[in-house]
């Protein structure tokens, strides 16, 4: 049985290339005692990733050369040696990096229920996405309701659930975006109250169009000019959540600082860095809380799937052009 | 009776010049009714002043061209003209602006005790400087025993008071200063554990050596490169206090943005923005502790006194060039 798997050749500079992984091809081993054999039927992809490939001292080790590239995954259990838990048949997610099959001991993975949201659903909104979005939204934005609540990667897997959210919560939404189509997805079938193109608009003419007195919360996944914005407008106690700098990521130079953090002072701010790890004891409860908003219609989730291992690279770097709609994700099988 | 007075005569770019300032005279005015007349006898020259001088919306309205310049004063009632609290030889500390004479119904006045502390002390430690040290680093970096806090600005008004709180508490505290007397005056004349000379050494080096394992607070009145060396060596859920950014204050380009924020989601991590008069229905309390302090001598307090109000740019710029010790006034009388 033969298993396709994405090798890290390369710790890129700036972008990756397609060179940075290799496709190989490895001989699936025999089972030891209490494993499974996972055959990987969706990964996640997640702007996280490029992260992890960098040789520096983050909140998770890098990925090392030579190493299956890392990736949440939701797949089926096609085999079975005397686990405890799992059996044939239980579809499960964890950490089954980009392979076709996977062999674990159970480790870092959960059973999840396809009969309650489909398969990919748990690697987005059910997932590490959604999880990031609850945690950081609600126990770090600390949001209540009236506050004007900002969210950058607006239509992404992450901030499209922290705006919905925000929403429920009887918070003023304003999402920023690339592009009319994902404004107006944000807009229209997301329920945001308003959406700043940032690639055809001014964010900051926008900001003080949607949020003329500030806003108090910013929930940020890009980082760079737009953080700066943002800044620019906080109302007194505002409360900024850092979960990503996407914008960064693939930078050749130093990381660009938020030149206007001094408003941090002005307004007695608060800056906050965010990793959803620390919230697992909790997922359980958060995924029964969004599987209602989702079941009762007000939380909802869209996945842009594209498929085959092979295409890994091609659709790795949709993260970074921004071409895709919500979570995206690569199907296996 | 004449009043000398330091006008603002320009709006600096960069640096203050020596016609920033026009020293004027001009007479004083009757007094009405209510009103007390006071002889400035110490006046306090504090970084934040420079930033009071742009005209840029900030936690307090800019002072206008024409206008004295803001600053925090101690002096004596020689007169009063029905005054319900305040009567002639009362000592009171308040915003009596760069000149020799202020008259003022009272508000935002408060009456000192020259019994207790002498007068310069309540401008200092006892005053805004004292005020926002014991604020910022309880409440805002909530510290608690045996946390690593690292202070710049360690030989001033504000670090100075920062550092010996925190050991108060039972902190290991290293400071961040200008020079080797300085570094001497923090180890060996205010007990901090450790400081670094950044005009001399390394200061991402210092602290590898002095807190390798990292730092829960770093109370930051510099920005900057520093800033970007304490964010490289944040421990997990570390907290920064922005309480200035005296590297940045006098730039004629953007301020410099911290690269390294992202540490903040590494370590999950907060940067809060603090101004000292949101404590202000506080001050009684901590006056009242910190006065204790000094009393059992736990707390040393210095002040750094020039005289003459002809010579306040002169005194002024040394805030930015480092040649002072302690709190800087300048004495009038």
């Amino acid at each position: 049985m033969t298993n396709r798997q994405q090798i890290l050749a390369h710790r890129p500079v700036g972008m990756p290339t397609k060179d940075t992984w290799t496709l190989t091809e490895t001989e699936v081993p025999e089972l030891k005692d209490g494993e499974v054999l996972i055959r990987n039927q969706y990964v996640s992809l997640d702007p996280a990733m490029r992260g992890w490939m960098n040789d520096a001292r983050s909140y998770i080790p890098p990925v090392q050369l030579g190493e299956v590239m890392r990736a949440g995954t939701v797949g089926e259990v096609i085999k079975a040696n005397n686990h405890p838990t799992f059996k044939v048949g239980d579809v499960l997610s964890g950490w089954g990096g980009v392979q076709e099959y996977s062999i674990t001991d159970g480790t870092n993975y959960y059973q999840v229920d396809t009969r309650l949201a489909p398969m990919p659903t748990y690697i987005g909104t059910l997932g590490m996405p959604g999880m990031t979005a609850y945690f950081g939204i609600l126990e770090v934005g600390k949001i209540k309701e009236g506050d004007v609540v900002v969210v950058s990667g607006a239509a992404g897997a992450v901030g499209s659930i922290v705006g919905q959210i925000a929403k429920i919560k009887g918070c003023h939404v304003v999402g920023i975006a690339g592009g009319p189509d994902k404004c107006k997805y944000v807009v229209e079938e997301l329920g945001f109250d308003a959406c700043i193109d940032y690639k055809n608009e001014s964010v900051a003419a926008g900001l003080k169009t949607h949020c003329p007195k500030g806003m108090d919360v910013y929930f940020d996944n890009v980082g760079g000019e737009i953080l700066d914005h943002c800044l620019a407008r906080l109302k007194m106690n505002a409360r900024i959540v850092i979960c990503g700098a996407i914008s960064q990521y693939n930078n050749r130079e130093n990381v660009q600082g938020p030149k206007n953090y001094l408003s941090l002072l002005v307004n007695r701010a608060t800056m906050q860095g965010m990793v959803v790890f620390d919230y697992a004891p909790k997922y359980g409860e958060a995924a029964l809380q969004m599987g209602q908003w989702m079941a009762a219609g007000k939380l909802k989730s869209r996945e842009d799937i594209y498929e085959g291992i092979e295409n890994f690279y091609e659709t790795f770097t949709r993260l970074f052009t921004g071409e895709k709609k919500g979570k995206l994700v690569l199907k296996l099988v």
